[in-house]
């Protein structure tokens, strides 16, 4: 009898704050064997799993006594058993560097599809979790193409930083025939865009330059330019205009009213 | 003493399927006393009611054996108790409908906003329901305008059709440097804006036009159109370029390889 493959499951944990997980995201994290969560350095936590925390505590404490004695004897338990495989469930971390050197990336981007599939080779299904959504500049896209050839692909929407902002400073992003345009890294198409779009999200402004800014200050008519760091979370931060300070998790939101 | 007002929460339920509305959405349904869902006729059921239905069941059986009891004297009970006040539940159906007359559709949000305002006033909070996300085309958005200056308002966001139909169809919306562009009504900017983007969303792709379809189709390069009909609800399609059909909820993604 041959083993049925496992299947590759991309999951968006949301922006940051847990409850911000879907119900079927949270279905699927309680009982799924094997959860493979990329981060940039092997010293850093990824947010991706630190979001889903409240699910994998419940699932030691579901496994009863034998984790609380552990607890005791280690104070470093917290951290250390989340690595470990815990109520049959393991937890793979491959390291995506935060480099734009292609052929680095690819190499990483390889040993992850590799890692994963080893997995889904012994028919366990592997739930890749991405911030935000796995459809939406996430990292769930390279390691997908990797793998769809050969193994199912199941992927669960998550809630997006832009709509996250937007809820937190609590104002509409489009209304009737406005259009929103999500710009991920700013180029020479900027000028053109903004006088064709009414609603602005600029995802990472820690990417973007003076600038950038100065082109937005300089159109014409009302604007409105908000940014928020650490949405949802909680350091979460709202800040009127460009913020001078730009940690990695900044979003921008602006409206021109035409 | 005077008593506090009531908060006005619009909460995102996401594109239709009733899990994957967030953890955050599922706990204040669970509680809130009241609940406003619009319809756009007296004879529809509202999409976004039937998505929180598990929950108002639940809160139903909770109440205990006198619901019980009622259901087995009335077969019709399913469908009307919702309507009724449960368990501490009021459910508010104001009509939204479907014109473009301005005047009618002001004279229908002041009316909600001033029925919301009735219960914000005796001190309930107001849970507002919409498809999708509220920040992105959302009747809520109109109400919240009506009450923002004179209650507190919180929104959580939803899961948007968009990234539910990338989702669906398994496939990236946008990666790298992409730029995504929203457009829910097509107007003379298409055509430069299809120079300038990457991928695009036509959201309620049924108010489109032939002409919108041979704009895209004569795109130089390579083109990838997917439309999903009735998104992670039961009645699902994926559809290979534009549907003949198209009923209200179709929304259509377009990629240009450049």
């Amino acid at each position: 009898m041959i083993k049925q493959k496992g299947k590759l499951i991309g999951i968006g944990v949301g922006p940051g704050d847990s409850e911000l997980l879907t119900v079927k995201a949270v279905k699927i994290l309680e009982k799924v064997p094997v959860i493979c969560s990329p981060k940039s350095s092997p010293e850093k936590e990824s947010i991706a799993l630190s979001i889903i925390k409240p699910i994998l505590e419940e699932r030691k404490e579901k496994n009863g006594g034998k984790v609380r004695e552990e607890k005791a004897r280690n104070s470093n338990f917290e951290e250390s058993s989340l690595k470990d495989s815990i109520d049959n469930l393991k937890i793979l971390e491959p390291i995506f560097p935060m480099t734009e050197d292609k052929k680095t990336l690819e190499k990483h981007w390889d040993d992850a599809a590799d890692l994963i599939a080893e997995y889904l080779n012994k028919g366990n299904d592997v739930a890749f979790i991405t911030l935000g959504d796995p459809s939406i500049y996430s990292t769930f896209s390279y390691v997908q193409k990797r793998l769809e050839n050969s193994y199912e692909i199941q992927m669960v929407p998550g809630i997006n930083s832009f709509t996250a902002c937007a809820s937190s400073i609590a104002k509409p992003l489009v209304e009737k025939d406005e259009i929103l345009m999500i710009i991920p890294k700013i180029d020479n198409r900027l000028e053109k865009l903004l006088e064709e779009g009414n609603s602005f999200v600029l995802m990472k402004t820690s990417r973007n330059t003076e600038e950038l800014e100065e082109i937005i200050h300089n159109q014409e008519g009302e604007k409105e330019i908000t940014s928020v760091q650490n949405c949802t979370m909680e350091n979460e931060k709202i800040i009127d205009g460009f913020p001078k300070n730009k940690p990695y998790l900044t979003t921008t939101l602006v409206k021109l009213k035409k």
